[in-house]
């Protein structure tokens, strides 16, 4: 019997993610918002670089009471909408189903945990560039790989399980340890989430200019300073994981990180677990993060004008 | 005999200080740029909170070398301009001459007296809200005090003769330590210069959100621990004096500071002596200043990206 699959929050990585799973016969249910309807009627359709595809029939749902309980939920939301999984989470979740957070930041399963002590948690990155383009409508750009690990999963044997699923779906998808891998993607959207947003610009500009290149490469480096305080005698982020990262924006196309894309959309930003969670955890080990306590800030303040604004 | 007084650069502070000093019966000669010719046919009008004022015959002269030469040359260009000053001074100083630089930032007088080892030079911090709002037109809002300081010269007599000039024109200006004046000028100008321009807002909105109030303020103390490093054992400023501007700042009308007019006109930003120069002065004694570091390379992005759309 293979796993049943719930996506929660279907945009431009849950539409992606469960769209392969389903193309590949895979058993997956999805819950939508504002997209439900014309799904229902048309499908779900993706627009990827390995090939497009269209699913003409989705188990598609509008309401989380209508969802069957599923072994492996894919929560792909905003954190800034994680308040929403107290009610979403216990109608779909059985004893042994695993909540997977396709996050970015840092502390979202610590919070899941306390409000659900018994379930069982897993994290997971998406390296990939994806947008929804239009209703039911997902454009997969590039990249796409996912690394999952455990936060709370006793057997592993079921993240293994999810992995191969994926890889048997041309998704690229590995097991990590979570909390080095959770750093280590800080690492990148630590610097290029909120420069983006506070100088209202792309990748590719801030790279150009020689003082932002030095601060995005400045930030990086606090921020491995910090996880390697925070993850003394778990885990250690070599230096040159900076210079990597900065090689690897290099030759990236002109982009918007998801936090400019939300900016651009006068949506709530994910500061609070990409960045003000990160600073807890740091300096709860003394260790004083200026760069980005600066960019923190900063995004408050940029956030709190627009959404004042509405 | 009075001093005869030289103004390079009769802008919103020239204007103004220059202005009262020739309606008291001062000898004073301007030099103008673009509105030499408005100022020679219709006077220079300052509006000023202290009283409404035109002079209609001004010393206006739009080039250096119809000067005379003078005993006080009250430079206030704007930083951005005083590679100009290699061009301009020779022509109008004289063996007794004293250059008061009536700026902001640091190290100005430095790069001054490394061009002309010889030249008495002075430095002067304004304490005002005024706008040139028109040709040969200023508008004086609030404030106007006048704190004048020694960098080499000799006899500080001329300068307390400088003082007084201004006290009997109704500035009030006083004479001080110009090292510990201008860092105590920077715990206000780093902070609100620099994030008023990178966020795009006013002084009374940034005091407003906790999350950039706090950070002013953090960029404050860092400040002030900077200048007691520097200045250790010639001057101290007390941790409170942060108390003290934040509270002035309060009180004040919204603001847009200088560096953010500068911003909104697309003009050169003064980058150079309000930050690099600070950030070059605490890294000799080994001071780190992350907040304002931040600022100075988000300023930099910032300027350059509009320099070259021009």
């Amino acid at each position: 019997m293979g796993l049943k699959y719930a996506v929660i929050g279907t945009g431009a990585l849950g539409g992606y993610y469960g769209g392969v799973l389903a193309k590949n016969e895979k058993d997956v249910h999805f819950l939508f918002h504002s997209d439900y309807k014309y799904v229902k009627e048309n499908g779900l359709r993706v627009d990827s670089v390995n090939g497009d595809f269209t699913l003409s029939k989705v188990n598609a749902y509008n309401n989380i009471k209508s969802m069957p309980q599923c072994d492996i939920i894919l929560v792909c939301l905003k954190t800034t909408n994680n308040t929403l999984l107290k009610e979403l989470l216990p109608p779909i979740v059985h004893e042994k189903s695993v909540v997977v957070l396709v996050q970015n930041g840092l502390g979202m399963e610590a919070d899941l945990q306390k409000e659900f002590p018994d379930l069982a948690i897993a994290g997971a990155m998406a390296f990939i560039c994806s947008n929804k383009i239009g209703e039911g409508h997902i454009a997969h750009l590039d990249q796409g790989s996912l690394n999952v690990g455990s936060y709370s999963v006793c057997d592993t044997n079921i993240l293994h399980q999810v992995c191969e699923d994926f890889n048997k779906s041309g998704v690229v998808a590995n097991l990590v340890d979570l909390e080095s891998a959770r750093w280590k993607k800080l690492v990148w959207n630590i610097p290029y989430n909120g420069m983006t947003v506070v100088l209202n610009t792309t990748t590719d500009r801030l790279m150009k200019n020689p003082a932002s290149r030095q601060l995005i490469y400045e930030l990086m480096q606090e921020v491995i300073l910090a996880a390697n305080k925070v993850g003394e005698g778990r885990f250690v982020i070599s230096e040159d994981f900076a210079d990597k990262m900065m090689e690897t924006t290099d030759r990236m196309t002109p982009y918007s990180p998801s936090m400019k894309l939300d900016y651009d959309n006068l949506r709530p930003l994910e500061i609070e677990y990409i960045y003000s969670k990160v600073l807890e955890a740091a300096s709860d080990v003394n260790c004083k993060m200026y760069f980005t306590s600066t960019l923190e800030k900063q995004l408050r303040f940029i956030e709190e004008g627009y959404l004042n604004e509405r």
